[in-house]
C-alpha cells in the first residue's frame, strides 16, 4: 500500500504531462493498493513479534515485493514489454545500482523516466528505513528490521531510538534533495530534468533522463554541482547531521570520512593527471572527468561523463580498483564501504605487529576507540563472502558472457550497486544483449548487495530454519 | 657455498654433453664458492643467536642471493644475456613459479636445461629447509627459520624436532624425484628430459625442456603419470610420510586432503564434459586435457598440453579460479593453499550461523579439532594481504600492459607462482616481451607469493626495525 502511494505520485506526474501512459499507472497503482489491502486485511490478527529471523525474512521479501510491483508501470504501458527486463530494471532502480537494459532513454515519457528515478530515490535511504520513519505500527520489532536493512558497521547511530533516527535520516534526505534540484534549476536545467537528477544523486542510483548520462549536460557548474551532492550521499548522513546541527569538529576526527576524502583526492588527481597527459589538452576538464568517475564510481552512482574504457590501461584499472571500496558507512552508497576497506587495511597491517610480537595483544583502533574482535571477524568475514561470491558469479555469468573479463566486470557493477562496468557494459553500453536468465540472477545479485550480503544470504543458511 | 655445490653438479652435465658453456659453469660455480667462502671467513666470529627477526631477514635473502647467484650461468653462457631477464628465469626457478621469458627453450644446451630445472627441485622443497638437514651447524635457531621458509598453517609437523622434519622431507622427496624419473623413462622418454621433468614436477615448478611444455609429450601414459606425480607434489608431504610408513586411515580423514580431491575431481569432470561438447570429439582425451589443466594450475605446476584460452569463457573462468586455491599446505604447491580456502569457506559459513545466535560461541572446526582464533585471524589477514597486495600490483603492471586482463592475469600467475597466465601471457606465450623494470617487479613478486607473505612484508613494517 505504501508503494501504491509513490505510484499514485507519478501517476499525477503522466497526467501532468498529459501523456497516454497515464492509464498504467493507474492500473498498477490500483492493483498495487488492492493487494497489498487484501494482505493487510488477511493478515490482521497475526502477531507483531518480531525477532531477528522475521527481520531478515521481512525485509528481503520487502525489497522482492517492492520490484515485483514496480515493474508493473514498465510492463503496462510497453514501455519495457519483456518481464525479465521490467523487473532487472525496476531492481536495478530499487538497489540504486543504476545498471539499464533501455538503449533510447530519450524516447521514454515523463512518467516512465520519473518513475524510473523515483524508485532510486525510495531505495537510497531505504525503503523499509522510510516506513519505520513514518508508520506507527512498526515500532514494535523496529530495531530488528533496522539492523537488517542498514546492517553495515555504523559504530555511532543518530540517536538511540530507531524511529527518530530514521526520521532524522530522511530528514535530511529530503532537505539534501530539495537543496540540489533548486541548484541543478538554477543553473538552466529544465526543472524536471534537476528534480529527476536529484533523486538518483542523493540515492547514488544514476539513472539519468538522457542516454549519455550526465555528459549530456557540458556546463561544468551543473557538473560541479552533482559532484558535490554525489560526494554528499556517500558521506555518512551522522556526519552530514552534525554538520547541519553545527558540530563540525566531529566532521574531520572521523577516520572514514578522512580516507574516504584521501582517496577520492589521490584517485583523482593521478587520473586527473594521466588524462592531461594523453588526451586531454585542458587542464580543469581532464580534472572534471577525472573527479566526476571517481566520485560517481566510489559513491557508487554511476553517472558517466567520460567513456573511461577510452583511458591508459593504468588509468582504467584505477577506475576498476574504485570498484571495490563502496561509499561510507550510513550513507546512500552500495559496495564494500570505506569504513571495512579502512579495517581491513588496518587489520592486516595489525597483524604483522601482531607476527613480530606474538604475545602481544594488538587490538585494532578506531576513532580512537578499541574495535570489538568480533566486529573484525564479521568484517574479515564479509569480505572473504564478497570475493566469494563475487568469483562464484563470474564463474556463472561466464557462461553467458564472451570473454572473462566481461563476465567480471558484470558481477562487479551489479553486486557493488554501481551501474557501468568494463568491456561489454562499459560506460557508453548497457545491459540489454544478456539473456533473460542472467537478467535474472543480476537482479538477485543486485538486492544481495544493496542489503550487504548477510541479510539475504543468512537465508540460505539451513540453521536459520532450525528451531 | 652450498649454491656451488649444485653449480658444480651442472657443470659435469655440460661436460658430459661436451658443451662449449662449460666453462660458464665453471667460472659461476668458482665466483659463488668464492664469494660464499670470503663471506664465512669473515662473519666467523659473529653470534649464531637467531630470533624470529633474524629469520625473517635470513630466509628472505637467502632467497635473493640465491637468485643473484643462480643467474651467473645464464649470463656467463649467453643464454640469457639480459640482467633483468636472466633474473626473472632464476627468480621463477627457485620460487618454482615457472613463468619464462625464453622464446626458444629447444635451442639451450643440455647445461643450462638441467640448471634450469634444478633451481626449481631447490626452490621446490625449500633452500632453508634442505640446508637445515644436512648442515650441523644450523641447529640453533633453525626453528625459526623452518617456520619463516614454511610459514603455511601446518597443524602438525612431521616430528617435533626440526632437523627430523627436515631430513624427512627431503627424504621423501628424493625418493618421488626418483620414482618419477624410472617410470617417464620407461614409458619412452630421453632419461635427460626424464630428469627434468621429474625436478620440475616435484618441485611444482613447470618448466620443461621443451618449448610445447608437456603437451609435446602426446603419450596418454607420460602424461597420466606426470599428473599423479603432479597431484602428490601438492599434496601434503606428512600425509605421503604417512603413506609411505602404512598409517593409511589419517590420509582420508584429512579435511584439506578431501578438499584437495574434490576440488581436483569436481573441476576435472565438468571440464571435461564441457570440452567434450565443445571442440573436443574423443571424451578420454577431453579428461585428460581437463584433468591435466587443473592438477597443473592448482599445486601451481604450470605445465601446459591445452591453450585453455581457446576453450568457452566458462571453462576458462574455472581455470582462473583455480588460480587462487593452490596446493596443500606442507606440499612444494604455492598460492594461497588448499587449508586456507577451507578455513577461509568455513569460517564464512559459521559467521551466518553467528549472525543467528549472536550470543553463541561458535569456533571453526578443522580436523574434529576446534581451530585457534588467532590462526583463523592470521588466515583471514593472510588472506585480505593477499587481495590488497594483488590489486596493487595489478595497478603497477597495467603500467606496462595493453590492457587491464593482462594485468590482473600476469599478477596472479607470479604470485601465485603457477607460470602461465592468461591473455598476452596465456599457455603458448611467454614473459619475454615485458619491460626490464616490470620484470625485476614481478621477480619480487614470485618471492612475495613463494614466501606466503608475511615472510617478506614483515620487513616492511615500521615495528620490525624498532627494537
Amino acid at each position: 500500500m505504501g508503494e501504491s502511494f509513490f505510484l499514485f505520485i507519478a501517476l499525477f506526474v503522466a497526467l501532468f504531462y498529459h501523456e497516454s501512459d497515464s492509464i498504467a499507472f493507474l492500473e498498477a497503482g490500483t492493483i498495487t493498493f488492492l493487494v497489498g489491502g487484501l494482505s493487510y486485511y488477511f493478515s490482521k490478527g497475526a502477531q507483531n513479534n518480531l525477532g531477528k529471523r522475521e527481520g531478515y525474512i521481512i525485509v528481503s521479501l520487502v525489497w522482492v515485493v517492492f520490484s515485483v510491483f514496480g515493474c508493473l508501470p514498465y510492463l503496462l504501458s510497453d514501455a519495457i514489454p519483456n518481464v525479465a527486463d521490467a523487473f532487472f530494471e525496476t531492481m536495478s532502480g530499487f538497489t540504486t545500482t543504476g545498471s539499464s537494459i533501455l538503449n533510447d532513454i530519450e524516447s521514454l515519457s515523463h512518467g516512465i523516466l520519473f518513475w524510473r528515478s523515483l524508485t532510486q530515490w525510495m531505495g537510497g535511504m531505504g525503503i523499509i528505513v522510510m516506513f519505520l520513519a513514518i508508520l506507527p505500527t512498526l515500532g514494535i520489532g523496529g530495531r530488528e528490521l533496522f539492523i537488517a536493512e542498514v546492517p553495515g558497521p555504523t559504530p555511532d547511530k543518530l540517536t538511540p531510538r530507531i524511529k527518530e533516527t530514521a526520521r532524522n535520516l530522511w530528514g535530511l534526505y529530503i532537505l539534501f534533495t530539495g537543496l540540489e534540484t533548486l541548484l541543478l534549476f538554477a543553473g538552466g536545467m529544465s526543472f524536471f530534468d534537476a528534480v529527476n537528477h536529484s533523486f538518483t544523486t542523493m540515492a547514488t542510483g544514476g539513472y539519468s533522463t538522457k542516454q549519455a548520462s550526465v555528459g549530456f549536460f557540458t556546463s561544468p557548474y551543473l557538473q560541479y554541482v552533482i559532484i558535490f551532492f554525489m560526494f554528499i550521499a556517500g558521506t555518512n548522513f551522522t556526519l552530514s547531521y552534525a554538520f547541519v546541527t553545527g558540530k563540525m569538529t566531529k566532521i574531520f576526527k572521523d577516520e572514514e570520512f578522512r580516507f574516504y576524502c584521501l582517496v577520492i583526492l589521490g584517485f583523482s588527481l593521478i587520473i586527473s593527471l594521466g588524462l592531461f597527459a594523453s588526451i586531454d589538452s585542458e587542464y580543469e576538464h581532464a580534472f572534471r572527468d577525472a573527479l566526476f568517475t571517481v566520485v560517481s564510481i566510489i559513491t557508487t552512482t554511476g553517472y558517466v561523463t567520460a567513456d573511461y574504457l577510452l583511458w591508459a590501461p593504468f588509468l582504467g584499472m584505477l577506475v576498476f580498483t574504485l570498484f571495490f571500496v563502496g561509499g561510507s558507512a550510513g550513507s546512500t552508497g552500495g559496495g564494500i564501504k570505506v569504513v571495512r576497506v579502512l579495517l581491513l587495511f588496518k587489520n592486516s597491517l595489525y597483524e604483522l605487529k601482531r607476527l613480530i610480537h606474538p604475545n602481544a595483544i594488538i587490538p585494532v583502533r578506531y576513532n580512537k576507540h578499541v574495535v570489538d574482535q568480533k566486529i573484525v571477524t564479521n568484517i574479515l568475514a564479509f569480505f572473504v563472502f564478497y570475493v566469494i561470491l563475487f568469483l562464484i558469479s563470474s564463474i556463472l555469468m561466464s557462461l553467458w558472457s564472451d570473454d572473462i573479463y566481461s563476465a567480471f566486470s558484470v558481477v562487479a557493477t551489479t553486486m557493488g550497486n554501481i551501474g557501468p562496468g568494463f568491456g561489454k557494459v562499459g560506460p557508453m553500453e548497457n545491459f540489454h544483449h544478456l539473456p533473460g536468465l542472467a537478467k535474472w540472477f543480476l537482479s538477485f545479485l543486485m538486492m544481495i548487495g544493496r542489503l550487504e550480503l548477510f541479510t539475504v544470504l543468512v537465508l540460505f543458511s539451513p540453521s536459520f530454519w532450525k528451531h
